[in-house]
């Protein structure tokens, strides 16, 4: 079929799912090397513990039974009451995908009026197209498969996670590096995992829906951005729900415990301390995950809608088709390399050697990737082809195109620099924002956050360049593919991102299990690092869903029909602005969350500190249970309001405004939320690794500044405080907010097309 | 010429100026009311002070011969201050017009290479107009006079501010209606002068260059759109400024005497707290004088530059073209009349007929307005017109017009009371954040934050509802005239704006000057009343900028002959990203300006209590001069870089990049800014009025949370001083962004529209 093209179809046949098992077997590969440690009540060789092996450079505790046992037994807390919020999750989860799901089908049945008969196609001229009843249908399938395979994601990272944690515990006995490798590894297992099986399940569901599309590619693709809903759709559970989880519980566990009982952070006594470590792993782990398994699939997704109606599509080339599932499938290789170089070519041996590690990790996988790129796009593509720019044809050739995934994938890298540099107190910027503690907390939350403002310029530089060179080389399939190209290192991105958490829980267990000063600086250390690297990860989620979001927007307004999106319209004006707005409104609905199931922490935790005897004395266990339960049902209830937001402003506005209206509304809220979403995330950051330099006292300028206790570091715990909902809740859940309004309106696209803008028809 | 119009030109070549004339009267009148009041050292009558008054109905210190001269001495400090501040500020002001006129001058007559040959009219076809040399020349004389009324208008506003605020706290020892009075006629004198000489100036020039031009209008009203430009870039000065002025000082007069030395605010041994009441004067009346009368003259010139190209200039009917000078005229009348409603008619008697009687205000104004624009829309329009739309005309009818009037008008009065709701301590959302201070300075922060950005929903719903219906009526026109609708009870507004600070200061002065706790109390409750009523104000400036704005953004777009500002282009799109972003941009620099400044201030002030002896005792006097000669200097030389910012970036986006990509930067700044304004004011208000909430103590509520000097009410100070750059440097500021931005493309649209883009042309 693609006679220009040096890859044949058949290759590309081979080559997408061996590379999505190859990823696969090297998670699990991970998995079993950190499961050679041993905790006990799991292995049987109790007290043991990693005894056996050869090299044990350390001494304390090595073979303290309790400690292995204590850590054992919070861990299995830890990890029930994860598993207890998922299975929650799930169940509201099912039940809104269950209607969602109908919703799909009837709103995208009703088109033709349910007919079951074939159509003439829309952009291939004179051919016959599957009936919009089976587009229903189908998107409903690829809708549910793309939910599950977020849910089943979330649920294997979250295990890894909560099975990691105490191991790296245990392992920080021996020396940081060992520390190091369990963390990484375990990070590494989720990042594979989801990268591999999302790749995995794409690929299956185009050729099984392919059977029955036969030539109906623009049906076919059509059906399949029903995956990339599913996928984003959980992420609002993952990211919003888990986001307010984990700030209710931290932020109801410091009120207490730490402001009123005076007692530290991640202290056994305190009820909501296990809710507050299965927080980081249901908001930082899960919450992640989804949200980069959402756009992975939407960009996935968006791709391949504006390729269907491309040259690709209409003349049925595969292999140049399947281009952005090859950029993944190479990007999981190129992350598999990358890896090594953290694992085996090298060892960290120093506590600073950590963030160094880490950070060669992005550049490495950047720069192996780029050859990646490069080859993908000379095998894959024809020279010369033409993309579907808004009701015309643009000819576009090979090189272009890679310029156009590697511009998205360097950006990242960028933006991820950037983010370190205004987020880890090794730069200016945070320092600044700790020295302006003398003067008070009020100081230090205006430093913050204009901190938090500046922070946006060169990102959103970098965001614009990358835009501006795929949009004017390849139209919106230029700017899909530079969205793959900033995820086809997820699996690293995902990697050290899951690495941050898994360390802060290996951090709380040494502390809840009693062990000695000397590990717990070291997960001290682990966990500093990692912080850095949430920070990093959280730009380029946010970067990811802004280039996401174009992509689906242009994927929705060419399905839409529309060919111009003019500003100088009532209809586009007022979107616009209405759509710059949803942010805010979205951003004061987490806070508020936020606020109101930490309210409902703080009462519990001083009941049971009013009504347990022997509690602060440490003689009589609190109830974690309740706690978690607390947080669970909290963060349920009060992720309704955002959610329905997020959920029914499109619906709203298409069907009642029209697809101007919403077109509008979509790129306001896009150019409007990334603001925001990088300044909350960046502010949190800064104000928590403020608080951090003060705390750990490296400089003579932060000596100066602390000890912890004193009033500069009141300040800066004050802006700490302030900075968790930040950067945990409202900021990262806009990336939901953006990316999940633009692909159920690429979903509903024809629907609104039909039928929408009801207001302005009859009035 | 226009026989259609009931209104015949020779009655409104005398309206206006008669309007006009009326409304400087007025003025005078009432600064004459003023006047009566005897302030020692200025009647001669020393020590007499009022006591020829018949009803003097309180006694306490009346004839204290002391008290009359240390209010005097004060207000001679704070007039001397704002003074000494205002002429630096036309030194640098000057210098800046000075090369700004000479850009305009040569961007604007090289478009016809300088040529002196007239040229053929764009839009009037077949007829010559004036070269580009004479606009060029115009254009820049326009700029001149409205930088110097914009001067003359703060000056004179300053003047009659610090003359009233000695008066204001004398008057409070009769009772709190005659203080009240006093107050208010003062705002009233800066209202109606403002209102006024805008208006009148604005008339004067049109006739004038109309000599020149005869019947070229379309040249005549481009060149007009400088006076917009001239009075909005004075307003850069007045509004960012003057608002690190104020806040410079205030947070740096807390910083040190609240927080280090444990004196009240307003303490005369503090050596800041002449320049603290200088800022009020300066921020708050100049500024906001400022930045109003900007917007006045931005909507008027928007308004008539699409007027000319519409049917009323092709035509050349000259009363329906003067409809935007017609409306202003007549809201000089209805705001007459409204006043005498708080003066005359009504009288205030206790404490809590204050806010009531202001609120009164808003309502009777747009109440009489409503009258006068169906009559002006009746007298002074053809029942039938067309308006220039992109390209296209569209017929508009007499009635439509007066809707579009008339809804900017309504939802002015809506941002208003959403406004107060939002920030005043009489509803729920501020006894929320101020409840939410009992677990501390975070949760202050997190829930101030959360209203900030809830407050935003409505006015934007407001503003989204005045863009559709007067954009879909009378396109750009409509909006333009919607704006001035919103301003057209400016000298209401202003009056009631400026009243606040008069009131600060009165309370100010009665608080160095050592008066009784019940003097105190009274200009306390009216300084309350103010707080409100300049949150609405805030809200108010916010709105009509952003009417103003898109005026002008549809203004400058037909300037230079763009007929769509399509997002689905990647010039397009990646302006309104990099425009979303600027407000962060330039927020960042404002606060990072007051934070600099502060520190400036906190330094001078501690060098003065380190080394004046006596000082902390009250036996020596601090040196109030340095600490208002740092804060001029500071504020002067931290508003280059956000001013270079604003200035700048139309220049460098529409010479390189072109007039689609510095539409799209207008609009992403336009749709952006708005929300982070009216969200910063808004949380900075509703700190402010916890604080005062808390400490007032007025129900069972408030109690339980004071008094002064509790823990919750500490945390409420922090978050105050947040709230002080938010509300009253960073938020406001950023209409100056966006309107300022849009005007000055406006101007030099025609010189983008010849040679910009250069970027795109040669590469």
């Amino acid at each position: 079929m693609s006679a220009s093209v040096i890859l044949p179809d058949l290759a590309t046949q081979v080559v997408v799912p061996v590379a999505a098992a190859v990823g696969i077997a090297f998670a699990l590969l991970q998995w079993f090397l950190v499961s050679q440690v041993k905790v006990t009540g799991e292995g049987g060789s109790a007290g043991k513990g990693g005894a056996s092996e050869a090299l044990i450079e350390e001494e304390e505790g090595l073979n303290d039974h309790n400690v292995v046992l204590k850590c054992a037994e919070i861990q299995t807390a830890i990890s029930e009451g994860a598993t207890s919020f998922l299975y929650t999750e799930y169940k509201y989860a099912g039940g809104f995908m269950t209607v969602f799901a109908v919703l799909i089908f009837v709103f995208l049945g009703s088109i033709e009026g349910f007919s079951t008969k074939s159509q003439p196609c829309h952009y291939s001229v004179g051919k016959t197209c599957k009936p919009a009843l089976a587009n229903a249908a189908f998107s409903t399938i690829a809708f549910v498969l793309g939910a599950v395979t977020s849910l089943v994601s979330g649920f294997l990272g979250m295990k890894i996670a909560t099975y990691a944690n105490a191991r790296t515990t245990l392992e920080a006995r021996k020396g940081v590096g060992k520390a190091f490798i369990v963390a990484f590894r375990s990070g590494a297992v989720m990042g594979f995992l989801l990268a591999a099986s999302g790749l995995f399940v794409l690929y299956i569901i185009i050729n099984l829906f392919g059977i029955y599309y036969g030539d109906d590619w623009e049906g076919l693709f059509e059906a399949i951005t029903g995956y990339g809903l599913g996928g984003s759709s959980m992420a609002l559970f993952g990211r919003v729900g888990g986001g307010i989880y984990t700030k209710a519980a931290d932020v109801g566990a410091d009120l207490v415990g730490k402001v009123e009982r005076n007692i530290p952070e991640d202290d056994p006594r305190n009820p909501a301390v296990i809710a507050d470590n299965v927080g980081d792993n249901v908001g930082d782990i899960a919450g992640m995950g989804s949200d980069l398994f959402g756009s992975y699939a939407e960009s996935s997704c968006a791709a391949l809608v504006v390729a269907s109606i491309s040259s690709f599509g209409i003349n049925h080339e595969f292999t140049p088709m399947m281009f952005p599932l090859l950029i993944s499938s190479v990007g999981i290789i190129a992350c598999l390399i990358t890896t090594l170089f953290a694992t085996d070519f090298f060892e960290v041996k120093a506590v600073d050697q950590i963030e160094p590690a880490l950070k060669k990790q992005l550049i490495i996988s950047t720069a192996v990737m780029t050859v990646g790129i490069a080859l993908v796009s000379w095998l894959g593509l024809p020279y010369t082809f033409t993309i579907f720019n808004f009701g015309a044809q643009k000819t576009v050739h090979s090189w272009q195109l890679f310029l156009c995934v590697a511009v998205g994938l360097w950006a990242g890298l960028v933006i991820g620099f950037i983010t370190e540099y205004y987020t880890s107190n090794a730069y200016s910027p945070v320092q600044d924002v700790a020295d302006s503690c003398r003067t008070g907390a009020a100081t230090n939350v205006i430093f913050g956050l204009a901190l938090g403002y500046k922070s946006v310029i060169i990102p959103i530089f970098a965001i614009a360049f990358s835009i501006f060179l795929s949009f004017s080389l390849a139209a919106m399939y230029g700017v899909a593919v530079a969205a793959l190209g900033m995820l086809s290192t997820i699996a690293t991105g995902l990697a050290i991102d899951a690495y941050g958490p898994i360390s802060d829980n290996a951090g709380g267990i040494a502390e809840m299990a009693g062990m000695s000063h000397r590990i717990r600086e070291r997960t001290d250390a682990l966990d500093a690092a990692g912080n850095t690297t949430a920070a990093i990860g959280k730009g380029f989620a946010i970067g990811s869903a802004a280039l996401v979001s174009l992509a689906l927007f242009g994927a929705f307004v060419s399905r839409a029909g529309i060919t111009t999106v003019d500003v100088l319209t009532p209809n586009v004006f007022i979107g616009l602005l209405v759509g710059a707005m949803l942010p805010y409104w979205f951003s004061a609905m987490t806070m508020k969350s936020v606020g109101s199931a930490a309210l409902k922490m703080v009462e519990e935790v001083r009941r049971q500190f009013n009504t347990i005897p022997g509690l602060m004395e440490g003689t009589a266990k609190p109830d974690y249970a309740t706690c978690v339960k607390i947080s669970t049902d909290a963060s349920i209830k009060e992720m309704i309001p955002p959610g329905a937001l997020v959920m029914l402003t499109p619906l709203i506005v298409g069907t009642f405004f029209g697809v101007e209206t919403l077109s509008g509304v979509l790129a306001g809220a896009l150019v409007s939320g990334v603001q925001i979403a990088i300044s909350a995330s960046n502010t949190g950051g800064a104000w928590d690794n403020a608080k951090k330099y003060i705390e750990a006292g490296v400089s003579d300028h932060a000596k100066s500044l602390g000890p912890k206790g004193s009033d500069c570091h009141k300040a800066a715990v004050i802006g700490d405080t302030i900075g968790d909902p930040l950067k945990d809740t409202s900021g990262p859940s806009l990336n939901i907010l953006i990316k999940l309004m633009a692909v159920e309106s690429l979903v509903f696209a024809p629907f609104f097309a039909t039928y929408g803008g009801i207001l302005f028809k009859y009035i």
